[in-house]
């Protein structure tokens, strides 16, 4: 059973190459892990919290994982639904081999390695065997929450968190262990969508937490910045924005007051109405970040929900998003162009979930870089979908044909698993690669030291010099 | 002459290591096939017509050819004109040396290979005597129209067929060939354009054919019904759309009647009407699919008929369509998820013309698998202009990345020539060296056993468990 | 410090088989160059001007550079401000090994190495010695405008100029050197844009040099006219034509006249009337370019001066424009199309800047040959952003899946720079790389006369007997 992982995921795995494997061994596999974005839950964090199950650290959340088993048949029970820890981890070994190319197949197995010393291909006939060896591994101390991450030399994670958040997890965590850091990120995307369902829930909840009174513009900005001001002062460097596309249509910003007052009285507002807010609070938004001297993530592109009967049955974010097709180019351009404008554009990172749009978003982040750092508008890694060797291959490709690789900030995990981390490893060793096959085609110099630079840079120091 | 064929179409051709070739030889090769859409003309089939020359069974409906040769300065008249067939094909013969990396070039010299014993390349020089060879060898019983899919093993035709054709082809064909099956597909196209000057012809066939009066939107789906009673009770399993995209406006869906009543009587309606009733129409279509267990075909984002001048002179179809950039995600999402909610989403192929579009097209496939079976919404197989060698490896990677490659129920011709059916050897040999890759690479065990599965699946065993 | 060199830019660079080198040494290496579209200065070639500095003749008007200085955090003094040349200089040594894998660092060394005989990797520390080393063989007579063209054999160089353009220089440089010549090309953008302010500047040189009053699109249209005839007096056979997408709106078009006279008086025009005036303009030049028997080329999908910020301090063409995300397949359709029913569609060249478009155009060219001659309708070379290794092979593939590569002309510099000329070189290798190792891969036969042909058409004469 172990043979083919000899020749599989082995020590130089996806490393085709002498100089990509001087590269990986000497200049990226040993650095540490800054993971600027994802979505680790928190408590977990701040309780280091012990798991009965490989099930629930591994596929409670993972929403890649039940598209995969839908798609291989599997009925909703086992996958959502109320079947056992067991019962779901057999159901997942039994779809394994038919992710074959799929980037599950990867990253499965190079995660039952890496924390479990696993070595073989998880498939039905091992199921339970695996399962049992896991959770013994599991209670262990090694294996905590805390455990997971600072074996995998994890130095931060920023976490994805409402403006409502406490972030009580935030602060009792604090500096508790020496080597990890847990920083919130203010995402406040609930807040700006003035037309959704959610957005009085949100303003109530807003307005409980700052005990004000959101009754305009003025005041609800007002609540935003107290938020903000509570998010830096346990560390935020950080904000996060998931939107289908930016809003950028500044012809009625002098009336967002009016149409914020209408929505929070509960009349109908029409939908220019509330394009126009959506544009001009995300403007306001993007000068406070600059004037904290926060980054600002865009991530762009998402078709969600598509899928009502799994949304009504099961909730949002459960594997039934895909991606969209809207325009890019011209909102974005206006936004950064507006706030650049004013001398008040933050660090800025642009992240497309449709791959088409990389031209696009990597020749837009070349348009607004002001001689005051390198690197200041980055086009960031490749995101959810496209999180897998042929995703990440194209975004440093386009990078280095479109931008500056070299000032790259690297791989983040975007993740919802304490299990994810390797994915780091997994790009690391893709751009020692890319970096080594050129070596090797005569397209780049042979020279060590030079790729060794860039490749430590991405894999660690740009992202450390960035956030600061 | 012979030479360069050494090196070139060999045994090996296009299998690049030791893994693709065992798993083509050794898994692929052999499989029957399953055409499950293609363009054939039935009457052909069913009269086992015998071709005398080699244009006609390989130029005259081919306008893939017809491009390439008006690209290479061929006046129409050698085309679709009234050249001798021998003029013709030596124009083509002339053409064949500038198609060059061009999937013609190819399929020209596999087609020659595989079904004359021609080892030449063809051009100019050598274009008479080839043509009277092709011809001595067509008049032979194992040329005529069955002996060329059964000498391929065909075990399947899905032909495409108008819900007004009286299928007296499949009714006579029957079960006359053993190990041959015709079946027929309903591909309603004319009766959802409302808005086309065609819609009150195709309208009176229907009425003609189904004895019954089509006087508003209820006596139009009773006609339909009708039509596809008739082409289940000759075996139809699957339906076919070809539209630039999708319609999906839903909110005049009760005004459909009026409007179909509009139209009936010659009056004119809008665009949105138009919209509306062809909405409403692909919904209703989509459920009655799905009551008979069929199978929906949706091939999206042409854009046809770009030059008057020749659909004026020649015709539709003769090789002046492109690809369109329609926006696809939005409508296409609405539509499969209204069929969802009501329980009634057919089993559903999705096809994308652009190649842009890839990746919405394969996570939209992934919204809708509801654990019913595997694979029940599939990205379907490079189509068109993409059906070649670049096109099929991007399908075949985006869809390993985002879906299931091992429910993949892969490759049909969709074309209009007997002499097609060596692209599901082009493709099969290019699934094994996608495979056989990755072994050498490191990036799948090295497990011919499992790896075999995977490809008799996708050749043979998955399209015939999903046809049923 | 030699030494890398060995292995990177050597005589084999790019190639990676010894197909591709016997067709780059045998058959592509030493053709002419025909670099039918670029933006030199004609003044200088005029004057054979003698450059003082490496910096005025390689940083002063290449914004490719200014956009990697810019990203690599560079303040705009050293990159278009007050900044000395050597200091600017100084600066662009630092960002050279920031470059990495962008294709500045291939052109970098290739343009030192072929013009200079420079074989050191460009940096910081040898900055100030090769600014000197270059400084001094500038000013030798080898190294004028004219020497920097004859040495790299070029033939022809096709300018890009406005209507108003007096053509003093092309006149006076006419056939002085024998080897060379320099032809206008008609670009009357400024002309088009009748709702930019820059219009009625345009209008107003347009009436001063014509010495004829324009007051209404008859006079307008003539007053083209007469600018065509010198243009043509002086050489010229090509157009071109920088929009976002084609304007395609016909019904309107007897209402241009009115809606021209709007705009003379000053009177504001509707969007739906600058569309209409630009669809009726671009129709009537396509006719006339056909009258004339020139190509029209078509550079579509720029997002430009994006920001203002540069834009005002520096002014347009300086960096800040992207790839667009616009909808071309459409207007582009029925442009062409509105032409070639009326038989009077030039040779044509449409050039895409988002290469997600490629399939469109690269399909969209197929629909209008029209037996006239071969390639009369073009899919032109990767263009500004794309005009590297990765957006080249893209080009040359989509081209050789979708069109005939045999009869593609091939590369141009689009250059503002006199050093620009080694990407003939870079394409050449390219394309003899591509071709190669398709022969190693046994996926074309084994040929070298058939390829050679090939390879030295698309690198000369393809091009020469397409504008002839």
């Amino acid at each position: 059973i172990n043979e083919p992982m000899k020749t599989f995921i082995n020590e130089d795995f996806l490393l085709q190459n002498e100089m990509a494997k001087r590269l990986y061994h000497g200049y990226a596999k040993d650095q540490p892990i800054i993971d600027y974005h994802n979505h680790l839950p928190p408590s977990e964090i701040a309780n280091d919290h012990t798991y009965q199950t490989i099930t629930e650290v591994w596929l409670k959340g993972d929403h890649y994982k039940w598209r995969a088993m839908r798609a291989n048949g599997i009925p909703e029970q086992y996958i959502t639904g109320s079947a056992s820890d067991k019962e779901k981890f057999i159901k997942w070994a039994e779809t394994v081999p038919y992710t074959l190319r799929n980037p599950l197949y990867h990253w499965t197995h190079l995660e039952l390695k890496r924390y479990f010393g696993i070595e073989e291909l998880l498939n039905a006939s091992n199921a339970e065997h695996i399962y049992d060896q896991c959770n013994e591994i599991l209670i262990q101390k090694s294996h905590s929450a805390v455990g997971l991450l600072t074996q995998m030399k994890v130095e931060l994670v920023c976490t994805t968190d409402e403006p409502t958040d406490d972030l009580s997890h935030h602060k009792s965590f604090g500096s508790k262990v020496s080597n990890l850091k847990m920083l919130p990120t203010f995402r406040p995307d609930k807040l700006i969508q003035i037309d959704a369902h959610t957005f009085m829930d949100s303003i109530d909840a807003m307005a409980k937490m700052t005990q004000s009174e959101i009754k305009d513009y003025k005041s609800f900005i007002a609540a935003l910045q107290s938020r903000m001001d509570y998010f830096e002062s346990l560390g935020c460097i950080i904000s996060d924005h998931g939107l289908s596309h930016l809003y950028a249509s500044y012809d009625q910003v002098d009336k967002v007051d009016d149409i914020l007052i209408k929505r929070l009285k509960g009349e109908p507002i029409s939908a220019a109405e509330a394009i126009a807010f959506k544009s001009k609070l995300m403007l306001d938004l993007g000068e406070l970040y600059y004037a904290k001297g926060w980054t600002m993530q865009l991530h762009l592109g998402a078709l969600r929900n598509n899928n009502m009967r799994l949304l009504t049955q099961v909730g949002a974010d459960v594997g039934c998003d895909s991606i969209g097709d809207f325009e890019q180019a011209e909102s974005l351009s206006k936004f950064l162009n507006a706030l650049d404008a004013k001398g008040c554009l933050p660090k800025t990172i642009l992240y497309n979930l449709n791959p088409r749009d990389n031209e696009v978003f990597a020749t837009m982040a070349g348009n607004f870089n002001d001689g005051s750092m390198p690197g200041k508008v980055q086009w960031g890694s490749a995101w959810w979908f496209l999180d897998q060797k042929d995703g990440m291959e194209k975004q440093l490709n386009a990078l280095s044909n479109l931008g500056l690789l070299s000032r790259f900030i690297g791989m983040l995990t975007d993740s919802r698993s304490f299990l994810s981390f390797p994915r780091h490893e997994y790009f690391r060793r893709l751009l020692c690669n890319l970096i080594g096959t050129d070596v090797q085609n005569g397209e780049l110099p042979n020279d060590e030291k030079l790729l060794g630079g860039l490749v430590s840079d991405i894999s660690y120091f740009n992202v450390k010099n960035y956030l600061g």
